[in-house]
């Protein structure tokens, strides 16, 4: 201000807000709107409807219409909350292109630095993940059995865990039932509360969100310190409560948490790209930590959550799996010796016929995954309706929704514990000792063996509770997920699959009795892992991620091939119907979100969708370093671009030019006028560039494939102007036409998520 | 020729061949060479060396420069084989996009039939692979059964498959030293011959070459009946013959073959880029079929082998290597009732300090590993050496060494036999009733259990007789990798291993006699598995598919986290070292290979290395149909840039040219001029463009993750001329440029095709 006079070009009269006008086309609807260039034009318009799409379209099933009408309606909505405006996108590509040339700067010995660092923040990742584990495995054990009894010796001390002679059971008479159904209820309430009142964000598995930041966005919020340590209290009083839910899912959650906050402590880790790659490590440690299953983990991290997995993330996640992992082992919390969950020993071979009803027992789970997703889903919508929220809130929901669980469970005593136990049960061959361990006592209990250690049969009304319990947890989990208690999926799904599975297994063994078509000895145990695969799988819709899940969490090494073939029909079968649960749980939230899109095709243009009306920098117009700092200040794009005339420069980064401003300030008066030689320093050149006549498929790809945040569209118009820029065309706003169906044809494709985009 | 005369704008005394010569730059010397825009412009010199590479290079150790040094000048020549030169760059994506735009016309008919085209071409590649395994491994073991003697009443059959007392051995005399030694050779030298007179790209394991393919090169030959005819026979008369050497590797090589011959029964797979896919699948179904691993055949393809590995790649993959599998269960080849090979039954648990002799185990792997790497490729590079190969062919070089490595191995029964048998009794624990199985005749005979079913301790020369073992079969090794005979390093390399690990095992028990160091019993068989894990991690550098291959392979879940520390470790060591022995064999044998470079750093433009001069179609120059055929007579090139004017078109592949000039002819005379609107259906407009300004790194990123074969460096030049074509840029040429060492900055990287760079 004091160095007013020394900018002698301009006359004095022009405020430096008229002079912020002057300098770009102001829009005052979008000041400070949005955080970046993702104004969506709303006038825009597209017909581009092919008549392939067309015919495609109609072969779609009325009755797949009017789901996704019914659907729609909410989606949208939520699709207008403020996670999507707050959403950013990150750029992988530019910040790693940074990262490299400011380690060039400073020579090896911090490039080595970080490279310890790296491998440091992943290994305690695991560690770390480890420790929440036992925490939450320790006090779920001692709350959930808190419901059906007390350890005299040790009162916080849990079933499994109180000496012998020491346990006193409620009794499963009405005081017993009374306490199960009234502290189960409590601790949901509990659960829902804390949660919806102090971290939303902590709701559910967390696995969308995850997926969400690791396909390049930002979500405030969703892993900062507030949620772990609401997420982590309220997942051990969900769990314990009795609902139709596990902690494997959520887990992952809370390690991309820690992640998060871990990585605070390292300069280098600012980089978004670095910490992204921490966080797919954070998954492959969280789930590693709560099955056991390091291979597993690093292949679900890099199937299901991933969206850019290069070989040096897997090291990362190998690294963090296996120390959590080698934590779990040592520290033998299992109490079994061995790391495998649901360890069993099997020795029965496969014969061809036992294929065949693998192959049957994967269809039924595709179709069982499907209609959960679809039924789930739906219900999800219909809790969105402000008229609903009206009606019952998100506590009152979770507690009406464990009284009924818990009653509901309650005469069954299949049903009544879900924990790891009851599936061990149902995939272990009957002991020869029974009632020796928890898992033959609940075996017995369950009518699963005769007391003489052989698995029963047919008449015994097995059939019917195994039936009754599927459908009942089936319902119970519809309803479950998608709560505000911290849930995850995975236990529930493995409990139906592993029934139906036994369910079948007793029906071949009655047909058995009768015929020859199955001269195998028919173990149910078997039947029950495969079928805990194939409905796992038909939700999930993972694939080798799943069948190494299933290996390292059983140990059936020799059931390897049931296992792939039922997940594989699985997917084939639930992927003909709907998406998996965590597409569409990232639909219905409304997260952005950039699949790999094989069957879309595009017609358009870049001109065509690009945004125009743009905030630039233009050094032609003499801008002073006053002008600029007003600009920063007024538009809190994370970015702008620089032009010189029309010719276009490049782009500077928000964050650069606030640190080049507050430097330059020292040196030069705030009047004087800023010019190219100023400014060349902090523009980045480099940015992606196309002419707009460029068609939307190399847009499509370039977003997918190359992390970039914005292509600039820059052409020349006919008469002499060259290097003009046209406009902008972002990840975001692309991604927001590709989901509203205004760009792109889907042909042939038979998801809901088509479906979706072709009636929008 | 008959419609001259309708070319009234042109005067008559210009032939076509100036005609020609007028329509683009015409460069003789460059005529009917390559068959892409692929000149490599001679001149360009690059002084970009920055300070911090310089400061960095400085840093490498002297040893290595004279390493790199000697590997340089054999590796240079190879390069300019005529593999490079004829090695064509497939367009995936673009590929990809004709695909979808032609199903879209056909409707959801065609589109259905394919994709059941592409289940059924999957699944088939299993049914082949599997098929072809089966011959392999009978006629292995009947071949190599014959060296130590025959069966009585079925000669044909393997000593295993032998009646009980049928079986008549040569004996451990001279007289079987004779007939293994002069067998063997024999068996060597016949696989030399045939393969170095028939087909020559059989050789070898044949992972490199199929590695290059799936990088999205064309090497010619590689996949052919031809290739695969020879290699089979080949390929059992080397592993018959007793060298050091596997069946598992070449299997991969065997499945692309036969992924090719099927695929060409399909007109969709005339796309390179969905053959692509069939042979990620392939992979997967070899190493399944080889060695029983599904879930680990499919995670090779996807670590090791695949570049490219999108999810529908990676459900083909599934579908092959189950279906492998599942026939191989069926079939029961091994005769076991199990799919492990090694299957192994521990109840041993870790003890934390077995953890850290895991941990060295690993680092130990890791540099017998990069050691064999190294002296390996060297050994290699010195006999391309022009002056070697006049001294000795292939075929006395396989001779020599079947003599050399029969007769050191004869001393030792540990070295005797190479098979699975072997490595399993170095694998498995003392069995209870010795001398049942040919496994625990072995490792009676091999002195590793005593007479009661306990394994053996320090005293007995054990230790000497291991290691010993393992330094001969590692001198076997580097001596036969990289000759005539198909051949692959899986099964050495665990071996190697496997005996490493136990003398570790040895020395510990010894320990464990007078300290407390390790409280926990050691069994020598557990450390065995993991050497072997550590040291094939050493020498392939593979990482998560390694530790699932070793799980299926010996089914001990229980031994996960060992498995994953010492191969983490063993990639960690090795890799600060050199590369892994596929990379440094593409290298080597000069293949074009675009690595996913993390480190490297381009300061330089796109218009520094494009390439000038070129070949274009334009259309101003008022062309007739004749000329645009003698022009594509005259060059071999895949495709021309149209140009109108000084505008850039797009481009044009010769295969659609060719068509529509055949077309052409029958409706419009040889002699019409040819307008834009003619073109304008066969032009491809979407090809990649950038500015001559644009970075390299930007390039770097379109050619490795867009599949892109060539940029078009599209600009203005001040004074008007806007969209002119400045040049081409082609991956080809990128990447020589790349190794060459002309463009790009390695910065602190310790391996060794960084400092190749670096050097040149």
């Amino acid at each position: 201000m004091a160095c007013a006079e020394s900018s002698p070009d301009l006359s004095p009269e022009v405020s430096p807000a008229d002079r912020v006008d002057a300098l770009y086309q102001f829009t005052p609807t979008k000041l400070g709107k949005s955080s970046e260039h993702e104004h969506f034009t709303q006038d825009s318009t597209f017909g581009a409807s092919t008549a392939a799409a067309a015919r495609c379209r109609s072969s779609n099933k009325a009755w797949r219409k009017r789901l996704v009408k019914s659907l729609q309606r909410p989606w949208r909505r939520q699709q207008l909350q403020p996670s999507w405006e707050t959403v950013r996108t990150v750029e992988l590509q530019e910040e790693e292109r940074n990262l490299i040339a400011q380690q060039q700067a400073h020579g090896c010995c911090l490039s080595w630095c970080w490279a310890i660092q790296n491998w440091l923040l992943a290994a305690s990742v695991g560690v770390v993940c480890f420790a929440t584990y036992g925490v939450i495995e320790i006090s779920v054990g001692a709350l959930s059995s808190f419901r059906f009894g007390f350890c005299q010796a040790e009162p916080l001390r849990s079933e499994e865990h109180c000496p012998k002679g020491q346990w006193i059971s409620w009794g499963a008479n009405i005081i017993g039932f009374s306490a199960s159904v009234c502290l189960g209820t409590w601790m949901a309430t509990a659960s829902a509360f804390i949660v919806s009142r102090f971290a939303p964000t902590a709701s559910g598995s967390g696995i969308p969100e995850v997926k969400t930041i690791l396909n390049g966005f930002v979500l405030p919020d969703v892993a900062t310190f507030r949620t772990l340590l609401i997420k982590v209290p309220c997942l051990i009083l969900a769990v314990a409560s009795g609902l139709s839910l596990g902690h494997e899912g959520p887990m992952v959650h809370v390690a991309v948490c820690w992640a998060n906050i871990l990585s605070r402590l390292f300069p280098q880790f600012r980089n978004e790209g670095k910490r992204q790659q921490l966080f797919s490590a954070a998954v492959a440690a969280g789930v590693s930590s709560a099955f056991g299953t390091p291979v597993g983990g690093v292949l679900f991290s890099l199937e299901e959550v991933s969206s850019n997995f290069p070989s040096r993330t897997l090291l990362m996640a190998f690294v963090s799996s296996v120390v959590a992992t080698l934590l779990l082992s040592v520290s033998d919390l299992t109490g079994t010796g061995h790391l495998t969950l649901y360890s069993v020993r099997y020795t029965v071979t496969c014969h061809p016929s036992d294929y065949v009803m693998f192959a049957v027992l994967g269809v039924a789970g595709g179709l069982v995954g499907a209609l959960f997703n679809a039924l789930n889903i739906r219900w999800c919508a219909f809790k969105a309706k402000p008229a609903f929220k009206r009606w019952i809130g998100p506590v009152q929901e979770a507690s009406i929704l464990a009284f009924v669980t818990l009653v509901s469970s309650w005469p069954l005593s299949l049903t009544r514990y879900l924990m790891a136990p009851t599936i061990h049960a149902l995939f272990d061959t009957c002991s020869d000792e029974p009632g020796e361990t928890v898992r033959s006592r609940l075996q017995a209990e369950f009518g699963l063996c005769t007391e003489d250690g052989y698995s029963n049969s047919f008449g015994d009304g097995l059939l019917t509770s195994l039936g009754f319990a599927a459908a009942l947890r089936f319902c119970q989990m519809v309803l479950t997920i998608g709560s505000a208690c911290p849930a995850g999926l995975f236990v529930p799904s493995l409990f139906i699959g592993a029934c139906l599975g036994r369910c079948l297994a007793l029906g071949l063994k009655a047909l058995h009795a009768g015929t020859r078509l199955f001269p195998n000895k028919v173990d149910p145990g078997v039947y029950s892992m495969v079928g805990a695969a194939s409905v796992l799988g038909g939700v999930s819709r993972m694939t080798i991620s799943l069948v190494v899940i299933m290996l390292e969490l059983t140990g059936g090494l020799d059931y390897v091939v049931p296992f792939m073939i039922s997940v594989l029909l699985a997917k084939a079968v639930g992927d003909s119907l709907n998406e998996g649960i965590y597409d569409l749980q990232i639909v219905l939230k409304g997260y952005p979100f950039l699949h790999e899109e094989l069957d879309v095709t595009f017609t358009e243009r870049c001109c065509d969708v690009m945004e125009t009306g743009l905030v630039k920098l233009d050094v032609k117009l003499r801008t002073r370093f006053l002008d600029i700092g007003v600009m920063v200040r007024a538009f809190t794009f994370r970015g702008f671009p620089v032009v010189d005339g029309d010719r276009f420069v490049g782009y500077v980064r928000r964050s650069a030019l606030e640190d080049w401003l507050s430097r330059m300030e020292l040196v030069r008066g705030q009047n004087e006028v800023v010019t190219m030689e100023d400014l060349v320093s902090i523009i980045d050149s480099t940015v992606m560039r196309m002419v707009p006549d460029a068609p939307l498929t190399q847009a499509h790809q370039v977003f997918k494939q190359l992390g970039c945040q914005r292509i600039f569209i820059v052409g020349s118009v006919p008469g002499g102007q060259q290097d003009l820029l046209r406009g902008i065309l972002t990840k975001k706003s692309f991604l927001k036409f590709l989901q509203d169906g205004t760009v792109g044809a889907f042909c042939c494709r038979t998801s809901g998520r088509a479906a979706f985009c072709a009636e929008a």
